[in-house]
Order: C-alpha cells, then structure tokens, then sequence
C-alpha cells in the first residue's frame, strides 16, 4: 500500500497502540513511526520489538513532528495526554485516539487541543484479553468497525483521510455522536465485561462450591465468562468510571429483565423459557452472517484442541 | 482399544449421543452399537451418518441385548424412556445417562428401573452450542471431565466398568453426589447460560441500539454470549424446570454481588471495581493450566480467521 503520512506518533504502546505500529509498518502506512510511552520498561520492550523508528517517553517531544497523532491509553489517562502533547502539536496535525469511552474523552482532551490541530476521536472495535505491547498483532483491526465521533463542523479532507487509515488496517468505518456511541458500547460491550467480572466473582467467593471444582468444569460454560474477566483491570475500572450513566441504564435494564427470568424459573413457566431461549438465536446466527464472529463450534477451540 | 461391552444402546442421538457413538466406533469400545431414537427424521439421519449397526425408534426393541444403555435426551424426558425401557432391559446392563442435572434425573428414572440392573447416573462436562446428530464429533469428551453420582450401594465392579469406558472416550471422571452436582453446576453452567439469554434478550429489546448496530460491534465483547445463547432451547429449558432450587440460589447471589457492583459504578468507587478485577484474573489463568481452555488470545478465534 502507499504511505499515507509523513510521520505517525503513537502515545501508548499497548495492545491496541502496538497493533497500529505493526499494521502500519507491515502495510508500509507512514514513513516515520515515532513510540512513546510513560515507562521506560514498555518503551524498552517496544524498542526490542522493533515497533518505531524513534523511541521517547515525552510525548511532548513524540508529537511535535506528527501528521498523525494517536492516543491508546486508559480512557482516565486521556486528559493528562492531552495536556502534555497540547502546546507542541504541529499545525494541520490530526489528533484521534482509541478509547472506550468517547463523551468522556472528548470533554477531557478537547478543552487543551489548538484550533490549528484536527481533532477526531475514535475506537476500534477490536481487542482481546490480553495487554501490553507484546500482545498487538497484524491483522487485530481487520475487518472489525472502527467508530469515529467527530465534533460538529470536522474538517472534511481530514476526516477522509483518517478514514482511509483505518481502512488500510481493514476496518470499515462509522461516524456517531459521542453519546450514542457510549450508549452502544455500554451494551455490545461494557455490560458483557461487568457481568463476567461479576459472575466470576460470584464463583470465587460460594462457599459450598470448591474453586478447584470450579476450574475442573468450566468448560461447561463459565470459562467464557473467564476470558472478558482476565482482561486489563485499569482500563475497565476507567471505563466503568468514564461511562457510568450508560452502563447504569443498561445494568438496570438487565436486572429488570433478569427479575423476569427467575420468576419464570421459580413459577416453572417452560414456555415463557423455550421463547427467550428460541429468540436468542437469530441474533447469533446475523453475528455470524455478518462475519462478526466464527460458526465453528464453540469458537473453534476443539480445532485448537487438536493442534497443540 | 480393546472391546469393553458388547452391545451397547444408545436411546437420543443428537450431539451428545452422536459424539458417544463417534468414539465408540473409533476406538472399537463395542461390538454392536444399536441407534435409537424417537423421530424417523433423526434415526434416518444417523443411519446416512453411519453411527450404528442396528436402528430403531424403539427404545424397548433398542435395550433388549444391551450391556450398556446410554440415555441422551432433555433432561425433562428422562422419566418417560425409564419407562418404555424399564421392562425390556437384560439384567446386569448398566443404565446410565448424560443429563446435565441429577437429583431431578435420577427421581424420574430411579422408580421405573428393575433392580437386576446398575443405575449410575452421569454428566459429561463437555458439549458445544450445537445438537442434532450431525453436531457430534470424535474427541469432544478428551481432556475434559464426567461427573459419576452412583447411588449408594451401587456395585463396585459396574462402577469400574462405566468409568472405564469414560476414560476410555479421554475423561476424567469425579463422583459426587446429585445435590452437589446439581450446586456445582447451578454456578460453572447453568448460570452462565441463563446471564447470556438474559443479556442478549435485554440487548434485542432496546429502543436506543438498532440490532444492526449490535451485531456490527459485537466483538467488543457482546459476541462471546451469543454462542451460549445460541444452545438448544429444550435442552435448557429442561435444565431450568429440573434444576430450579440451585439455579435460584446462585441467581440470588449473582444479584447481590451485581448490586454491589453497580452501587461501586454509581459512587465512583475506583478502588472496589480494581480490586474485583484483579482477583477474577486468577481463576482464568488456572483454567489454562488445568487444561480447560486455550491461552490463545480470543480463544484462537484470530488464527480462525486467518485460516478461513
Ligand atoms: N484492549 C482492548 O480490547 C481495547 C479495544 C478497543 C479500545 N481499547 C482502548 O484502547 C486504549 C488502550 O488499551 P490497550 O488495551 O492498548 O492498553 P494496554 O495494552 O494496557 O496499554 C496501555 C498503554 O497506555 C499507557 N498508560 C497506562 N496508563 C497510563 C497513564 N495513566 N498515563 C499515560 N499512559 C498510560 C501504558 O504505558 P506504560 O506501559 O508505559 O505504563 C501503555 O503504553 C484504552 O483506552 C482502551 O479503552 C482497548
Ligand atoms: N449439549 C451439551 O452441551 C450437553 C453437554 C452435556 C450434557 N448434555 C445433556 O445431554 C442430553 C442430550 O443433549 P444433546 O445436546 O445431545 O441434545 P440434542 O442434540 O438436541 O439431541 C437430543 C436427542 O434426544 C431426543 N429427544 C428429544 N426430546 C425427546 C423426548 N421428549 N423424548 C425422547 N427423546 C427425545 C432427540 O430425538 P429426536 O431428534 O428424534 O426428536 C435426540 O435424539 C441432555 O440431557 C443434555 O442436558 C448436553
């Protein structure tokens, strides 16, 4: 693929920041990767893994070159980043990130950004469990959406060409307002990880089921659950804090709708059962239509299996 | 291998019953392997798929020279094959079952069977969101544990006899009594399923989210609950009328802990919602270790991907 920027500086270098590195290094994207990071443990790391040209732990110093400017930090980290890199941005630079939370986001970055940089947020819909940047890989963003939430009056060329970035990576592109976007996200996303972190926490603390038995049968269903609850505790306490009002409103639909449930349960209502049970499916099988996820049986893991 | 049983009958043949008949076959476990089901639609099926030797939708006709009579239906039907069996079983045969829930299973079964025949009870913690006999695969139960609950008295040499063919299939096989499995898997299954239906029931019904929007974005984390939700509306509805007093304590405690929870959300409390996330970290990397799941970021999905 041909360059797209003369220079891309990446603040985080995590998951998602170190993904973008080797995407944009393996499909040649800019001619100039610049890392930066707070410790000098992950830049280190960063380093050996080859994933810049330039190495810093001043983000200052990372942005002032930059076309291309991308924040991957915890969403509660993002008003500090902002802070930091505001009074050394290069004029015409656009400033996006990839948060999972954006109302939140914007209302901590925005009131530090210049005029003169173009400011559009973003978020992948892209991730696994895992964290740091030995965890990024080729190919984490293709094809997955990538949402951007411009604000109101975005300049035009510069929205298209964060546009076509994205889908160099092999992401489809959305544009939302922020708040829908949070709204959307407390569901597909925010209320999924709570709920595992919650029902693996209910299991660790029962008394009368042991934790060994717990881990001995998990294959009957809990170990989903496990895999969202391993994941990164900060990022997910900033996203419970940066997105409370959303999430609040979709745990209070759950319970409702859980409550539902468990009358049904207790009154022995089959029917009532078979229906949520049968309704449930279609939406598996559009996930699966719309190349949202693998038909292989459970995920593909006994394929897995197999292998190692 | 070498030959355990003879005869052995096989009454439901969906993709527990399948997968049994699939390992027997293969690793040469019986002499005559007879196919037994109530619809014609589903026997025909697993004649085309060469499961058996003999067929029939006759369970009486099906027990009459079995060693071993493996009984695979819901859970709800368990009373009713007792019944149209209990008469025309060979003495000595072992009777056993695959049901996920016991106490229940073994109150329909036990007052049908003639005492010149052994009852032992099982469940094999092992399964995918499929059914039907052409969901069944070699190597579903390898690595994974069955659960024996023998009533007492049971005769020894039948007991070694039954766990023996697990381990033959590749289990690992735990005895326990019905009302521990049923506590036991009230938490690592039956609730997971139910907070998956329940989760995407809440997220179909919204007015804010379109459908399109969920399936779009759901592999921020919403897609892993759609594979649970997707599993076989009369198997759980089954699981739900026969296992209600665990299931309501567990859903009980779930709640309580996601009050908590949603009370830390709603106060800002940082340090509680760290804190829940770190310890459940705990239980998923010894889920690995025991064997139980994949390291494989997302499950191996991503290398799935790559492949198709
Ligand atoms: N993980 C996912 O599945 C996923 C998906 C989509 C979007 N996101 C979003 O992407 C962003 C990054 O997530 P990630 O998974 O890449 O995280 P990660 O792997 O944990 O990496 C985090 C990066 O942010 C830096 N950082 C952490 N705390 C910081 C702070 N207080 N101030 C400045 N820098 C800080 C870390 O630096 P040091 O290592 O040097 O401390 C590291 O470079 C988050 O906003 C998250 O919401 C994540
Ligand atoms: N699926 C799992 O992950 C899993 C795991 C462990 C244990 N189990 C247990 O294994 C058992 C079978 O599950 P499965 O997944 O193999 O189910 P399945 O694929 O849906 O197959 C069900 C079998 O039972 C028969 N059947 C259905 N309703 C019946 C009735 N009312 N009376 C008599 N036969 C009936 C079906 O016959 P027709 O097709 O001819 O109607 C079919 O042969 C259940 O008790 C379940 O709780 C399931």
């Amino acid at each position: 693929m041909t360059q797209q920027f003369e220079t891309v500086a990446l603040i985080g270098i995590g998951l998602i920041g170190s993904s973008i590195a080797r995407d944009i290094r393996h499909k040649g994207l800019a001619g100039k990767i610049i890392v930066s990071t707070r410790s000098q443990a992950t830049l280190t790391r960063a380093q050996e893994l080859g994933l810049g040209d330039l190495y810093t732990t001043s983000s200052a110093e990372a942005v002032k070159d930059a076309d291309l400017v991308i924040v991957s930090v915890p969403v509660g980290a993002s008003g500090s980043v902002a802070a930091e890199i505001a009074a050394h941005l290069k004029p015409g630079a656009i400033v996006t990130d990839v948060g999972s939370t954006k109302a939140s986001v914007i209302a901590q970055m925005k009131p530090h950004l210049p005029d003169s940089v173009h400011f559009i947020p973003g978020h992948p819909i892209a991730g696994t469990e895992y964290s740091g940047p030995d965890a990024g890989f080729i190919g984490l963003f293709q094809g997955r959406w990538c949402i951007l939430t411009p604000p109101p009056g975005t300049d035009e060329a510069a929205k298209a060409k964060l546009r076509m970035f994205w889908e160099a990576l092999g992401s489809m592109v959305d544009e939302m307002d922020p708040e829908h976007h949070d709204k959307v996200l407390a569901i597909v996303s925010h209320l999924p990880h709570i709920i595992a972190y919650n029902i693996v926490g209910t299991a660790d603390d029962l008394e009368t089921v042991t934790e060994s038995e717990v881990i001995k049968y998990s294959a009957s269903g809990f170990r989903d659950f496990t895999r969202l609850a391993a994941s990164d505790p900060t990022m997910w306490r900033d996203v419970c804090l940066h997105n409370k009002e959303a999430i609040l409103e979709m745990l209070a639909r759950f319970s409702e709708d859980l409550a539902y449930l468990q009358r049904a349960i207790r009154w022995g209502d089959g029917e009532k059962l078979f229906d949520l049970f049968t309704r449930t499916r279609t939406i598996r099988r559009s996930i699966v239509q719309a190349g949202q996820d693998t038909d292989m049986a459970d995920f593909g893991r006994h394929a897995m299996d197999q292998k190692t």
